[in-house]
């Protein structure tokens, strides 16, 4: 199988929204009036974000979930995707899976496969996401005041603790451990959240490389500092109650504070726009959860259960380029 | 250097046409009315596309120019990039030199670096690339009618000859070897070529892969076939002198009809549009040159100088999937 049978055989499907699809040197779309577009692109390699042997079908719906997650923080509806791909051999097995897994997410969300590439490498996959935003109305880093309340949606550290499964660093039951490595290799991303917070949050990030250091960037951006709560943090409650034991302490908080792959949405408001902010949780049918709030100043606290200011000298956030 | 400090040192710079540039989860652009935006994207891998140790200014370059190739074969002017990478360390010559080399590119057509991922891994770099084209007046691999003249731009084989140097199969005098090298490196994308043929060319399509297999592309999705002559390929002396020895004949068909990163505009306009053809050319610089003409049916043939069909079967086109 070349490269062309390739891409025709799993990655080629008619235009629907598109003036072009995949099969020309360029795909063509037309820009609707009043809205801006957001693009964003994220490689994954394999033995850094995914297991070798990961399944393909989760990977595939795993590859343009966090592309989509990086719609959803700026509040785009997502609409078309190029995927670029290094693949060691042309497993047809392999590739209908992936293709599946990546078509099934594609198609929740009306997303098409508008291009791509292909190439023989080592496994490394490469999703260029385009969505729609009204005009002006994108969710920023940049938008948190002092006073504004930081919200958190779904559960932060699942997945983490799944990496820390799959690593042999933590040993759950059969069913917390298949939320985890549920939670690590088919994340959802908070595509219909994002939209609804468009108009109510005041900044807004996805947490892909663990809640400090992303919080971190809209401080950042937004030159300000924040305080949360640590027993504020929405978890799962076995990953609770590996708070207590001073020998689980560290991955608790490792996994809720600084592990990646949560692929949630972190974002401020302010405190009057509580009650519209839960309907927009309630709306796009996942809890959201106030964790603290924006302060004046650049520093990030977590205040612990007796509300003293963690050490997070220890929290690396989740570095792709670390090593 | 992390992640985050790598982006910001290296390909970061201040959004100028783009609503919003590098640093936040999406870049957002305000599309330009009454324009479509034209996507592609290309991975390149390290040890497939060039040499592990290709030098990283010519490299930055490249990464981009492949890009900007596909804008041109669909007569786009090429806007944005997003350049997600995966790099096996963070060497701050390299980047410097790979950034340098990008940017340059860049600059040149008024190209903006929006958005990008980095990580660790085998090198791979994939950028992705939006044009903007006059709505319905983009160029497609689907227009060739039978009668159409096909022309190519500049040269072929140059960059194919200098892979051959670089492998040890061919040798060449300095000044041809320094040319062949160059074009394989440092390739000149016809962005102004494409653009000047709006309203001119009925299809087209970049030689990235050979004449041969590119030419291939317009053919089917145009449902014609062509009759092209070897004698009127464009190519350097030194090149078209090896057609005429058995022993270095082969080499030089490969070069000429199946030799990959030619970059060079292969289309074809209606015999009435020759002069304006030629004057697109002159218009962006770079020769253009007849080679032969669609005709009915879905076969390529390919006369040799005294006007028989070569046999093809011998010159596969360039497969990046290929082994």
């Amino acid at each position: 199988m070349d490269e062309f049978e390739l891409i025709r055989r799993y990655f080629t499907r008619p235009a629907r929204r598109a003036v072009l699809g995949v099969g020309d040197d360029c795909a063509l779309i037309a820009p609707r009036p009043g809205y801006e577009l957001a693009l964003s692109t994220d490689m994954l390699v394999a033995g850094r974000h995914f297991l070798r042997d990961a399944e393909p079908e989760a990977l595939g719906h795993k590859t343009l979930a966090v592309n989509l997650s990086d719609c959803a923080a700026v509040g785009a509806e997502p609409r078309y995707a190029l995927l670029a791909g290094a693949l060691p051999d042309a497993n047809p097995d392999w590739l209908e899976a992936f293709s599946r897994g990546l078509f099934a997410l594609a198609d929740r969300y009306g997303v098409e496969l508008i291009g791509g590439d292909t190439t023989r490498g080592p496994l490394t996959l490469c999703v260029t996401i385009v969505g729609e935003v009204p005009a002006g109305r994108a969710l920023l880093r940049s938008g948190a005041r002092p006073g504004d309340t930081v919200w958190v949606s779904g559960m932060l550290g699942t997945a983490a603790a799944g990496l820390a499964v799959l690593r042999g660093g933590l040993d759950l039951p059969e069913a917390e451990s298949r939320q985890a490595l549920d939670a690590l290799q088919r994340p959802d991303p908070r595509v219909e959240l994002g939209v609804a917070l468009r108009g109510i949050a005041a900044s807004a990030i996805d947490v892909s490389d663990g809640l400090v250091g992303d919080l971190g960037h809209i401080l950042e951006r937004s030159a300000a500092g924040a305080e949360i709560e640590l027993s504020r943090l929405p978890c799962a409650g076995w990953l609770r109650a590996r708070l207590e034991p001073a020998a689980s302490r560290h991955l608790a908080l490792h996994c809720l504070l600084a592990g990646g792959d949560d692929y949630e949405l972190c974002f401020t408001a302010p405190p009057s726009q509580a009650t519209r902010v839960l309907a927009a949780g309630s709306e796009a049918g996942v809890a959201v959860t106030p964790i603290g709030h924006i302060v004046e100043g650049a520093a990030l606290a977590v205040l612990d259960e007796h509300g003293h200011a963690l050490d997070l000298s220890g929290l690396r956030a989740f570095d792709h380029f670390g090593s």
